[in-house]
């Protein structure tokens, strides 16, 4: 129905014909979505029935397209960016008259990928819940006009919180601007990125061949997720990537562990073997010289850093965590150092079908985080020169027998590319504006976060394009990202709507 | 056409109105062997399509109808002896005229949970190699009538090896009397189990309900592999078996590795730790009393031990092994000793599915061997005190929040059940007659192996039946049991039915 009336409404610029307002009436903002929160949330549910993996690349296509198209009906000029072998770029922009700032604002509409077996519900087909589902919350149906919507209630899909929210939340923010005839008071650029999720392998490129399409003062990065406490924030870093995956072998066959056990080597054992010797019982990284490039706080930072509200007794008490790693150590104190953290491990099988063999390998994959100063190289080279020292010999690929027979201690190391961290001075004059847009949407101070402990390509946006960023997420922490079960909780949408109003009629 | 053949000949007891003969031409027998072996091959196939795991009950029962049809064929009394809630036994006799004595022979029909993805073949489609795949061998079909059949080609399929070898080749043993006129020596009891893999959870209570169809002298077990020199081996024991399932906890939920990781603790890297505190560099568990209670070897089990032939050099070639655990033990020695095997190992996910999560939990299966004077209860208290010794807290069930909040280190332990080691004294008389048949059988001397590493629930036998036991085992050490591309050697096929002839009518 909604889809159909916006059809035959012509996509025509009404903000090329309206005077700009600075600072649109967020009251009003609020008031149209109270009315119109339920056409929101079956907008948000049809993109988030879009299967957005990489292993769908015909439907990551269509999120892509569906974006395009909704843009391009609330007039933007909207385009699919084409690179070969690459998900298209969805970009589209807004020209306010009489203005030369430009605000450029990226996001990805791909996600991780999902295991259904492990949800609750299907990935793609976006159910509501009255709270979150371990706090008790029950499954009911989307809400029709006039009826009231609990901030409190979650939507429940891959996607919904990274990184499909901030779209739903700007688009809607554009539908409130129009029934105020609000127009924005800086030209608009919007990139939506189809591979984050798998390390952005081709954004620089798409950044050299659109280059001129890409012309802002400022990114705002709408991305991860608000601060623990509830409270909205903006963040001026993300931590670098990188990965490394690691691969033990034992005999070039599985063995009958009766037969063979405690006589062949147990790649399972050496692998856990291995992986104590690199940190300490307090989860801190013993590998040598692993912290020496970490670039120190200056003072500023270490304000930032001490004024960050402290949720720990309340994540742990959420978590059901007794005791946290970094020997008592404040989450934000851990996130401004590079990590270490074992993402997977497999040898042979458990469960239903284990088996009582002697495993022929067994892996590892880590995912190490870089802050400013670190770098990935430096970091792969002393994990590698760590694993020497333990007895391996490292190889590239699969061992042949010549090399089996060599060796007493095999290992395959394969190094994940990545990126290095980023991050914005707070006091840059740039961000000043950013803050009070934020703070009205929020109607209280924001928390300014100086890192975001997950990872961003943004080096690409300060190192190609030369421009300053700053983070701009809406999602609630508890969103389960990158797992089952991921969510958003409304008030968190309905925040991005009040920012993004907020945002794009700034003074 | 063969199947239809049989069927029309009447299945009458001919060996009942033929005088039983002290050893059977073993000439004869190779000869009947090299006219029907396309015979023999095309009936073990039709008996290996027959899918045998616990995923596939009515297979199984299948199964069992085959073998009992095929015993009953070839003149035996035989049956399928039931329980509620447990595969059927297949139970078959052959009673010689003029003598008491009574052999047994065990075998079990079920096989390992088979994963088809690991597999070159399907696992209950059996296929023809001319050698081993990894020696290069390459598929060919089954040979036809008169066409020469090379010991070294291998048939692969799910227990190829172990265990249905021995039920096809008693029945071609039975065949080739028949053409003989050579009826056995001494009554014939069969008895072919159905859940050997799964730990003979029932087959205490089969004896109990059917002990006075199992009143023999001696049991001959029918399983496991040869030397690995390729010698035949008779072996006096087995070695017990348990299992323990570890579960260490992190978080209640999946979290972003980038947001939290190295300040909520990691289960992977947990269990990594506390396994490597369980092993000294050499593979020798260092859990306070492991060993203490293994019986010391006496001077005839300490010859035997030393007259096994050395394998390991070879072994070590074929298996790509530059090093083996133990400190340069030899296997043997290894397996007079209980061991403490990583079965399997998992947390989150590797591979194509890895997400850049913190992981909830890690696991490991693991699986104990026991040797005479060790039990499971003891060595399980024994790993239990040494978990508690690392500072965790012992729970059987997944922790709830509460019990998650109030202690710092969780894991979860789940005691598998088992059975104890059994070894029979190779000086007992009942031992002599058997020696001399395999020795026949094999034209040399075959080893003699106190014990074997694999575990085999003999307990029972020996205990509830009181009756001594032999194993005879007839399986390709390389046949790759219990894994991936299991296969049966067809020299040892071979073997087994020149053995089965001469137990069948040994003196």
């Amino acid at each position: 129905m909604r889809g159909l009336r916006k059809l035959l409404i012509p996509a025509i610029a009404w903000f090329a014909v309206v005077p700009p307002l600075a600072e649109v009436d967020l009251d009003a903002v609020r008031a149209w979505r109270e009315a119109h929160g339920f056409e929101v949330l079956k907008s948000f549910a049809e993109l988030l029935a879009i299967p957005n993996t990489p292993a769908h690349p015909e439907a990551l296509r269509a999120t892509a397209e569906w974006a395009r198209k909704e843009l391009a009906r609330r007039g933007a000029k909207a385009e699919l960016l084409e690179l070969p072998g690459a998900p298209p770029l969805v970009w589209a922009r807004i020209d306010a008259p009489g203005t030369r700032r430009t605000l450029g604002f990226y996001v990805h509409y791909d996600g991780q990928p999902v295991d259904p077996a492990s949800w609750t519900h299907p990935p793609f087909q976006p159910v509501l819940y009255t709270r979150a589902m371990e706090s008790g919350g029950a499954r009911r149906e989307f809400p029709g006009p006039g009826e009231p919507i609990d901030p409190e209630w979650r939507i429940y899909a891959r996607s919904s919180g990274d990184d499909k929210a901030p779209i739903a939340a700007m688009l809607a923010a554009l539908d409130a601007m129009r029934e105020q005839s609000a127009a924005p008071t800086a030209n608009l650029v919007f990139l939506f990125e189809g591979e984050e999720e798998t390390g952005s392998p081709n954004l620089g490129r798409f950044f050299e061949t659109y280059r001129d399409r890409l012309d802002v003062d400022l990114w705002l990065i709408c991305d991860g997720p608000a601060h623990q406490s509830r409270r909205p924030q903006l963040v001026f870093g993300v931590r670098g990537y990188s990965g490394i995956d690691l691969t033990v072998y034992g005999a070039s066959r599985f063995l009958h562990s009766g037969h063979y056990g405690n006589w062949a080597p147990n790649p399972a054992w050496m692998l856990a073997e291995l992986l104590a010797t690199m940190r300490d019982d307090d989860g801190n990284v013993t590998i040598e010289g692993f912290y020496d490039s970490v670039e120190p706080l200056d003072a500023e930072t270490r304000a930032a850093v001490a004024a960050v509200p402290g949720v720990e007794t309340e994540l742990k008490r959420e978590l059901g965590l007794q005791r946290t790693e970094g020997g008592g150590a404040s989450l934000i104190e851990r996130i401004m150092l590079p990590s270490l953290n074992i993402r997977g491990m497999a040898s042979a099988t458990v469960g239903p079908t284990v088996r009582n063999i002697v495993p022929r390998t067994a892996e590892a994959a880590i995912d190490v985080r870089l802050v400013r100063g670190t770098n990935a190289e430096d970091l792969h080279d002393r994990i590698e020169a760590h694993i020497e020292k333990q007895g391996y010999t490292i190889v590239r690929e699969d061992p042949d027998m010549q090399t089996r027979l060599a060796h007493p201690k095999l290992i395959k190391v394969v190094r994940r590319p990545g990126y290095p961290a980023v991050r914005t001075r707070i006091g840059d004059p740039v961000v000043a504006p950013i803050i009070a847009a934020a703070e009205r949407a929020a109607g209280e101070p924001v928390v300014l976060m100086p890192t975001l402990g997950g990872s961003l390509p943004l080096y690409l946006f300060t190192e190609a394009l030369g421009d300053p960023i700053v983070v701009v997420p809406i999602a609630n922490h508890d969103d389960n990202q990158h797992a089952p079960d991921e969510n958003l909780r409304l008030a968190n949408l309905w925040y991005g709507i009040d920012l993004f109003a907020a945002l794009f009629t700034m003074p």
